[in-house]
């Protein structure tokens, strides 16, 4: 059976998505019947000849594990301090993607002559196939007919989905806390964003806590939407639910599973699509114990494990209904100026960004394309890319570790100044700064935030600080746990800036608790 | 002196642009005298370490001539029917470009650290050099403080641009024959289109005919707006005119220097920002003579002469008040996979388009922009670049010439079938099909070319009709000149092909004609 998703979800998408239209001046309606020859040549569209390309061949070097250049032999005074003679070492990798102006297996690999050229708005064939073999392999949806669509990285899906959703007046449900940029996208499209209260506060680290979602919070908010001020009187009813369930930004937690299906039905209830956004979600995290061994390192594990028993399952799994928007990107296992990543949802959701694509953006571009994909043929295709997301996981686990093991070994932590959420995926942890007994007015906590800035940069130690990634710090129930810090795993160099990190926030801390109690910040506190 | 040019132009610019905004979580007043670590770690954004992109080296064969492939003495089997054992040959090019991990050069190199690493939104720095000194090269503007963005191809350029200036409502100048995708992006925003009647209808290829915008209809049009329904009454008066001066797209032909000072002085007087459009401008077409040298291969061709004697002059040129929006693309130099060109206007309106870019595509694909830095570093620069776009130039102009010649030696041309408008710029050609004494309602004229096209499809030649890129067919001015085809020198495999069309094309004539005159068409020419 085919499920009209148009006349399912239309009410769910904004005028402007439905209204956009496309035109080509080359198109004809061609009736049955009429003799073509068999080899045209086109005088037609404005499409240079690939003669015209100025490249023959493209060559990269592989290397096998991330930060393999931190153990080449011969190193140079260059370059991120670790350096190497890269030129002279660069012979010595045995692994090179390389791709011709031509190929003898163009359903697989994209030559110069197609990569370099204008190529299909959805994204390449190849790359098309590359989202839905990973998506089968990883997260396959509980129904048949999704489809994908390559963007230009998360950045421009994002903007691409808020677009689809939002029109003047529209609400979106987000995340208390979240990747705030959605919500200024929002913002610009004349929507409001709606916080949904999510928990993420387990300074205990107790295994049982309850991440995400809080669901009684999001039932009442729904049954009840319009019966008074606290639940939006006036505003019409969200028709979307923007979330990041699997390593998310800023908490770095996960919701467990039983946690998506609950969250699910509300959804199926109030007919609201869920945006799933999972930059992070192939960085698995598993338990910290100190001195522990690192997972990805042991001798049984393998990629069917790390598929089965690793990666957490996406709202896809759920998602009978094609009510599911799911966004990944190549940025973090791969590398962000690539500016590629992939949008799976419902045909009509798709074939609206199709032509909102069609109509701005074009199409991602080729090289990038071409690149990835030289690059994941190399490896194998799908299996050799979760291969590298593995071994991309395994270094952001090691290095979760060391950061940890420091941060609970500093004077800081040991004088109680702050608490740790250990995160399960992805690249960000955050550490609650425990002044809210100091500073029991949380409208002052920003302008503590401000004090705790000046002395880090002082320290020498870049930080986000949570409240700062709030959806809308007027809501109490954001507002009381909003005293945490985002650092990231992700920017060092290596495992000792890592360690210096952790001593320079633990000054910080000291010095910023020692200022605090002796009143030092006290007419900053009371500031408007 | 410094001008306003957000005081001069904001009432140009739309309400969506300049209401839009941009957030950062992470941003801070740092106040004076705060004091700072000399070397900070960042435990702030979401940025990968470099050490987690797979890719050491990036090597890049060139060629240094369009097309050289076909001259390679190795062939294979592969590839455009001419192909070549590329594997073996690739080893015999002495051109490459080489890009590592870091570089001694940052300056002037994207390195892969620096590359494949989130960027600029506006462009890596290199790119926005290279675009600054392309344009102080050859089209210096008349005024100081403009400023560049490094768009995602003219694709992108142009939904910015529509963007730019359309609310709900507005009205925009087109040229009344245009590339009509910008006007369907004009449309989507609710915008209105206004044709601006163009003079390109030389078919006796007189060397003084005055092409381009007909002076007299834009006064008129302007003086005149809101007086009655031939000037829009009702309707609010354009503040943009969107044209493509040089080698104009569909018709190929180039306004004079003396026109655009015309043009430019009522774009002044009416307060209009005039958006040049110029893809092909650097493909400069010499004028046609049968059997005649191509003067890109005479010994006294230089770079120096190319730039001086044979490129037009930009709007920027004679653009003393920041009024000229100019978008340059490499697509059609380099390659369109690249999707990488540039915006050129004054700081206010790039500032709009820079705060669009960061809240939709974020930057141009990194990828793209180390590639195409890497290879016109090793081309040397601007000047490498230009000569590249002379030896691209050549190989049209080559192939304009071999179109012409087999054209006017065809049957269907001696029969006085259709006549030919000599391009002098570009990649595009217009025929004028001399239907118009039988058919004598222009309004049948679609239905004429509906059965021409399947006539072409037999004979196995793809033509664009121009008529399918006029801005408004009711348009009298425009519908009496409708009846032409585009035909593009770009796309063909060889000058074979290009001779083989012509005698397609002539056949498709010949018996298009007999037809016609047969009454055959009759009742299709009638069909509503």
């Amino acid at each position: 059976m085919t499920v009209d998703y148009q006349a399912k979800y239309a009410d769910n998408v904004s005028e402007r998505s439905k209204n956009r239209f496309i035109n080509t001046f080359y198109s004809f309606d061609i009736p049955e019947g009429i003799v073509k020859h068999a080899n045209p040549i086109s005088l037609g569209g404005g499409t240079p000849n690939e003669g015209f390309f100025p490249v023959e061949s493209i060559h990269l070097n592989l290397i096998d594990e991330p930060f393999q250049h931190l153990s080449y032999e011969k190193k140079s005074p260059l370059t991120n301090k670790t350096d190497i003679n890269v030129k002279e070492q660069i012979h010595e990798l045995t692994n090179a993607a390389s791709t011709y102006r031509y190929t003898e297996n163009p359903a697989e690999e994209v030559s110069i002559a197609r990569g370099f050229q204008y190529g299909e708005t959805d994204g390449f064939p190849q790359i098309k196939k590359f989202a839905r073999d990973l998506i089968e392999e990883t997260n396959k949806p509980a129904y048949n007919d999704w489809d994908v669509i390559v963007a230009n990285g998360s950045g421009d899906s994002l903007h691409k989905v808020a677009d689809l959703f939002v029109d003047k007046g529209s609400t979106v449900l987000v995340e208390d806390f979240t990747f705030t940029p959605f919500n200024t996208g929002v913002a610009n499209l004349g929507g409001v964003n709606i916080p949904v209260k999510i928990n993420f506060k387990n300074v205990d680290n107790d295994p049982d806590f309850d991440y995400g979602v809080d669901v009684a919070f999001l039932e009442d908010l729904l049954d009840n939407w319009g019966a008074d001020e606290a639940h939006y009187k006036g505003l019409s009813k969200p028709k979307s639910f923007y979330c990041i369930p699997t390593g998310q930004n800023p908490t770095g937690v996960t919701q467990s599973q039983e946690k998506r299906k609950q969250v699910y039905a509300i959804c199926e209830k109030h007919n609201i699509i869920i945006i799933e956004d999972d930059p992070y979600g192939y960085i698995v995290l598993p338990k910290y114990s100190k001195g522990g061994a690192n997972p990805y390192a042991s001798p049984d594990f393998s990629i069917e494990k790390y598929k089965k028993e690793f990666l957490r399952p996406s709202y896809l799994q759920i998602d009978t209904s094609g009510r599911v928007i799911r966004l990944e990107t190549f940025s973090k296992l791969f590398a962000p100026g690539l500016r590629l990543g992939f949008i799976v949802a419902n045909k009509y959701l798709i074939q609206r960004i199709f032509v909102h694509t069609a109509l701005s953006t074009r199409q991602p571009s080729g090289v990038s394309q071409l690149v990835f994909n030289s690059i994941v043929k190399q490896w194998g295709g799908v299996n050799g890319w979760i291969k590298w997301a593995s071994k991309i996981a395994k270094h952001y686990t090691e290095r979760r570790d060391v950061l940890l093991t420091e941060l609970y070994d500093t004077e800081a932590y040991k004088k109680g100044l702050f608490s740790i959420v250990e995160p399960d995926a992805g690249m960000f942890i955050i550490l609650f700064v425990n002044f809210d007994k100091i500073i029991t007015d949380p409208k002052k906590w920003d302008n503590a935030f401000t004090q705790m800035k000046y002395l880090s940069l002082k320290y020498g130690v870049d930080v986000v600080y949570g409240n700062k990634m709030a959806s809308n710090l007027d809501k109490d129930f954001s507002l009381e746990k909003s005293n945490f810090l985002r650092i990231t795993i992700a920017a060092a160099n290596d495992n000792a800036q890592l360690v210096e990190a952790a001593k320079r926030l633990s000054d910080t801390f000291i010095e910023f608790f020692e200022k605090l109690e002796a009143g030092e910040f006290n007419a900053a506190l009371d500031a408007e």
